[in-house]
């Protein structure tokens, strides 16, 4: 039943079950992450499968110190230990458990010291956000990373209303930028977490790729942190007749542009989703290596860079032409020209190739378009 | 160090710091609705200091059928221990260890398997929450009770606001009925851990005393349940120039007497904080009893009674007639009497001795308040 697979010049063994070639970007992009911290990291990966990505990050950055490899399938651990000592790796610990008893107990083990939490289950990673805060108090931790990957998009994004208030504890919403808001309430759910616990959160770098939201946080104990991030806690209100939208402390009831009841989602995270100096560091990082994904990272990157200082919400242009009746749409080149000649700037998004991201509202947006019929 | 102590006819050591003599009316309480339960219960007391409360509990009740007694430190387990033997508690088990680490940890004893557990540590029962209901879903219990008991009433009852933010993941309110606040404010957190291993919750009874909010919740699982729990999820939107309030689904930011801009708290549980059934039993059962605090807990549970199908929020009769600029305070009884004869039903409340609970809205209390100036 067993395979040989490479990716990025690690041979390891992979049960199928295990191994999905389609993460490998998501795989290289987090270990660029991981290699500009500039800290000692020791990783643990909360559900390592084939242990291909922590061995990746041991292999690919030298501030790794150690992985635990934890995963609460027997085979799974087994197969991880087997492409570890395959790869060399030399500080690894593997350990079969679920990941929040392993969390939650790991006091017992001495020597049981992370700083770097990957949480890649299978679905939502909110069951394993108390946790994770939990022990990382226990340590006793001033400044810890976690990475969080989210495959229930259709929870964040606004099709399974009641799970997203189970899982996130938010409203979700279901509009043009909903991706966006996803990300966000993933976010303020980790913040929520976090506070329990009095640490606070800064996100580092924030990914909307294919099927997944990632996130990668640094998290700061102490109750100032941890009130800053709280007060990233927020909503987003949304005109579903004209499309404007607003985000702030409170819910906007009638839409700013129109005057229409508008639809709300949150509490999210209305605070920056990106860490310039990291996308910056992992731009270049990304220029030295030979990822296979090298130019859809860069790509990919370029664009995160981009969005930095752009408020929430990006707004989708084949709607907005549906919305107000024209036939063709203009090149999207078009628009942000006319918009950076008005004194706006305008970018493009990585969460959407049919989408942008402006400071203008959407009324002057509109009018552009318009022009450029 | 030690002293002999006499509760309700049972003889225990207690050291000064683990017996609070003052909360022996919280412990009658707590063992009337245990005896009301209609099952045969094996009981967590997560927080046992000399084992008081879990000795009275099986002694009082025939339907106990185990107590297990925790505490994180060695010496209150060791006295719970020694008190329990004496009082020849047959079916009782001791551990010494932190609640969230027992409760995570508790699989792998085959034998641990309760279905009432009592949380009353000091401060806030939040923390505790996550590892609750993580373990009655390992357990896969369909039914079991919790028991919580919050005494950081600042924090649930609008003093601290931020530290709200971070124990129960919502917005507080100090106005004249902040203690009804903060037990829906508690509420609604234990049923947000709920809901995310999919339990629902229904309030049995609900006790604000002295220094302390007390909750005991019938736990139910299944998506239907915890769904029928999260309807409860609201908001009060409260006037601080009129004393206006109203409950619902959705902040309401005009005030719907006088049209001044509201002040709101929530997430909270805008759901029925007593049981019918349970509040009448237990005041059956406590004159069957014969208990030193009989007739407060009797003048309690006939106001929680009275209280049972009342809208959310009692009003401050004395505030009231400060905000109408009345120099006396008419009699509670006369107020009643007169809304009663224009058909509203008003009640006194279990909440505060100067307040009531009426179906009338506060425009026609006033009126009425004025009349009997």
């Amino acid at each position: 039943m067993k395979n040989d697979n490479h990716e990025e010049g690690i041979s390891f063994s992979a049960n199928k079950i295990f191994y999905n070639s389609e993460m490998r970007f998501c795989r290289s992009f987090s270990s660029l992450a991981i290699g500009v911290i500039g800290e000692k990291l020791d990783v643990l990966d909360g559900f390592c499968a084939s242990g291909i990505r922590g061995i990746r990050y041991a292999k690919e950055n030298k501030n790794v110190r150690s992985v635990t490899f934890l995963d609460w399938s027997k085979n799974a651990t087994a197969l991880a230990k087997k492409n570890a000592v395959k790869n060399k790796i030399k500080k690894a610990r593997f350990a079969n458990e679920d990941a929040v008893k392993f969390l939650v107990g790991g006091a017992e083990e001495s020597d049981f010291d992370v700083n770097f939490i990957e949480l890649d289950p299978f679905g939502t990673p909110a069951p394993y956000l108390f946790a994770v805060f939990f022990r990382m108090n226990e340590n006793r931790k001033k400044t810890f990373y976690l990475s969080a990957t989210a495959t229930d998009t259709a929870v964040l994004c606004g099709h399974e209303k009641t799970a997203c208030v189970k899982n996130y504890h938010a409203k979700s919403l279901n509009n043009e930028f909903t991706h966006e808001n996803g990300m966000r309430i993933l976010l303020r759910r980790i913040s929520e977490a976090a506070a329990e616990f009095n640490f606070g959160i800064t996100p580092l770098v924030s990914l909307s790729d294919r099927h997944y939201l990632k996130v990668i946080v640094k998290c700061e104990s102490g109750a100032e942190k941890s009130d800053e991030s709280i007060g990233n806690f927020g909503y987003i209100s949304y005109c579903e007749k004209c499309g404007w939208r607003e985000s702030g402390k409170k819910i906007i009831e009638k839409c700013g542009n129109c005057a229409n009841i508008t639809v709300w989602g949150g509490p999210l995270w209305i605070g920056k989703l990106q860490d310039k100096e990291t996308i910056s560091k992992m731009r270049e990082r990304n220029n030295k290596k030979e990822y296979e994904d090298a130019e859809e990272i860069e790509k990919t990157l370029a664009l995160i860079e981009g969005e930095i200082e752009m408020p929430p919400g990006y707004y989708n242009v084949h709607k907005m032409c549906k919305r107000i009746s024209m036939k063709s749409v203009p090149k999207m080149s078009r628009i942000i020209e006319e918009l950076d000649a008005d004194g706006f700037r305008t970018v493009r998004t990585h969460f959407s190739d049919i989408s942008l991201k402006s400071s203008a509202t959407i009324d002057v947006i509109e009018k552009v378009i318009r022009q450029l019929r």
